[in-house]
């Protein structure tokens, strides 16, 4: 069979780690698998390198970005190759140009375009375990490119789509997906199976554990997919479509997320499709708009208010104060103290309620519900980020997640 | 005019000196010049690379040491093009392999096979300053390359030579050129000129401001070459041709060299080609011979004796071993505690006596000579490295090259 296995920055920290992941590779390689590895940067490298780049520009171009940070993938690729080899075993790195990971040219958050297979294949065929830099892709115009937050997720999904690979694991620091962040919620549970769409829906909404592209793209093309720990061989947790499943619950978990900010624009005239430009504006900048509330305050007068990632606020609200002309408003603001909080579950589309039950639980704990937004199988709330423990646990509780 | 400007891993220490380069560049290309960058990686990246690399693998294969190291010029680069966007000049950042700098695939000391000039081209032509990795390219299988010491040098000239630069300017800790190394002789000067065959001596024989076949590359492609400081803008050193030369120094120079080892082979039996059996054994292995001296001591029995670089020690002495039963010697033995010291003047062919005269001042030192080779414009010894200093002195006032 030929196995993908993908190990994050913490499973590479330090030469102690690499060489624990090397050997749990050879192992892999010795029960007769092929093996294609996907690696992210060591730990702290990329901080190092943001770090180094804040002391010589404030505003560095995207693509200058993605050649500096490139690197740090291709640094681990080559150890853990040297890790293995010095365990007897054949190993070749390769960089994501290498592989020929093409990609459009949105540097910083990449979208693979297509993945060759023949430069793996041939690696494979000659006994190689192939091991490959996570997060990274070239341009059709030979650019070095990154695939954005969660970028090695996908790259690891994208390689297993090409090669029809047996299995796809996803080795992290925690032992699978939970019912909720352990950290807040103590008797939150391990899910031994969950389905792509609720996975999608938690990844979206902030639990960590998988970048949604890569969800999104094993959907897609069945990829079969297992979330598990790289510090240990407990069982992790399995990814499958629902009709593979054999219950369906109405709330499967629940996720947060302190990567939002709220824009707000004010006295904008409530004129046909003067509202839409500012989003194509945000969408020209490639900026993600998730939460959008507009409100008739007055006569011909809005108000609109949006989300977006923390990270994003800066590039959001110069975006915002160049097109005040063009959009009409007289005022914006922005708050970045506040967080999401969501619950999941594949059967809430069947159930009536699930929402109230929702601001019902928030209610209780008198936490304000800034904005709200829903999907077949998911409500998220926007509340203030000093609220988000206090909610998170409430929900969990409310809908019995730590009960098996 | 197209100027080619090659700045060593000291220029770009740290944030502040790569933002003092960039300044310089900018002000290259405000004089109305193309210009192409050539640079090195920072002052440490490549001795930390290295660190971590010896915690993983003993003997780590050379193909992943080259996709390890190539990351450090891959960081200066891409550093370096936003320190110069952050001047306000427009600039981009390419690897060996995007440049398509081609090579063989003999890692770790890879040759250039060709240089491509497309991307360069387009790139100057948007008015971009062009940032290339030094010291990497990319083999015909797609493989990272390095072309081992001194390989950003060869990469600037080989580019200044595709290019026809008008100018190709090595930017390095030094002023030029000098008469000897000013650390160990206080008196050393600073040459304007120099012929590139005196160079190209000079650097072999230890002279670290260019790389041997930097000089060789320029001198086949007639590179104007300006080797100066990158902390001040005095002249440096140009190279010229001889017959471009006004005068023609007997002596030039005095180079030094702690890079040496001699390794001896005893009881070889004198029977015809088995002494080459050794040295084509170490040419397979990549292994450079530099000085070799053999003496026929008894009837059908020789002594071979020869020099390598200290690095390559280790590895010479490994084929030494693998060839005994094949060269049919009885003992081996090495001594690392040897240097190189040469002496180095165009002119020095159409003079009786400079030998001589080098062999009386070390002689007048009480130093010892164990090996020694000729050619028309150079005499070297070897001797125990601690008398090396002395020795560099004891030559430089010997042929007076202190004197203006």
């Amino acid at each position: 069979m030929l196995v993908v296995q993908k190990y994050g920055g913490s499973s590479v920290a330090n030469p102690e780690r690499i060489k624990r992941v090397a050997a749990r590779i050879v192992e892999t390689k010795l029960q007769g698998h092929n093996v294609v590895v996907v690696v992210s940067a060591m730990g702290d490298t990329t901080d190092d390198l943001i770090d180094l780049m804040k002391q010589i520009a404030e505003n560095p171009s995207e693509r200058e970005m993605d050649m500096l940070l490139s690197t740090g993938e291709q640094i681990s690729v080559a150890l853990l190759a040297m890790a293995i080899e010095s365990l007897g075993e054949k190993a070749v790195s390769l960089t994501g140009a290498q592989v020929g990971v093409v990609t459009d040219n949105v540097h910083t958050k990449a979208k693979i375009i297509d993945v060759h297979t023949e430069r793996m294949k041939a690696e494979l065929k000659t006994g190689n375990i192939v091991v490959v830099a996570g997060f990274q892709g070239i341009s059709m115009d030979n650019d070095i490119t990154t695939l954005g937050r969660g970028g090695s997720d996908t790259s690891a999904v994208a390689l297993a789509a090409v090669l029809r690979a047996g299995l796809c694991e996803i080795f992290t620091d925690v032992d699978g997906v939970y019912t909720a962040d352990p950290r807040i919620v103590p008797e939150a549970r391990k899910l031994d199976i969950i389905s792509f769409d609720e996975m999608l829906e938690l990844s979206h909404l902030g639990a960590g554990v998988l970048h949604p592209r890569s969800v999104e793209l094993a959907k897609k093309y069945k990829v079969p997919l297992h979330v598990r720990s790289s510090f240990n061989n407990h069982q992790g947790t399995v990814l499958k479509e629902v009709e593979e499943m054999e219950g369906i619950n109405v709330v499967t978990g629940v996720a947060h997320d302190y990567n939002v900010a709220i824009v707000g624009i004010f006295d904008v005239p409530d004129e046909p499709g003067i509202a839409m430009k500012i989003f194509n504006a945000l969408s020209d900048a490639n900026i993600n708009v998730d939460v959008i509330v507009q409100s008739a305050m007055r006569n011909n007068i809005n108000d609109i208010a949006f989300t977006v990632t923390k990270d994003e606020l800066m590039k959001t609200l110069q975006v915002v104060k160049d097109s005040q002309e063009k959009v009409g408003y007289k005022e914006y603001s922005c708050d970045d103290k506040v967080a999401k909080v969501s619950i999941v579950g594949a059967g809430m589309a069947s159930y009536y309620g699930v929402a109230a039950r929702m601001f019902e639980a928030l209610a209780e704990e008198n936490i304000n519900i800034e904005m709200i937004t829903t999907s077949d199988i998911k409500v998220s709330c926007i509340i203030s980020s000093d609220d988000t423990e206090k909610a998170v646990r409430a929900l969990h509780r409310k809908f019995e997640l730590g009960a098996v």
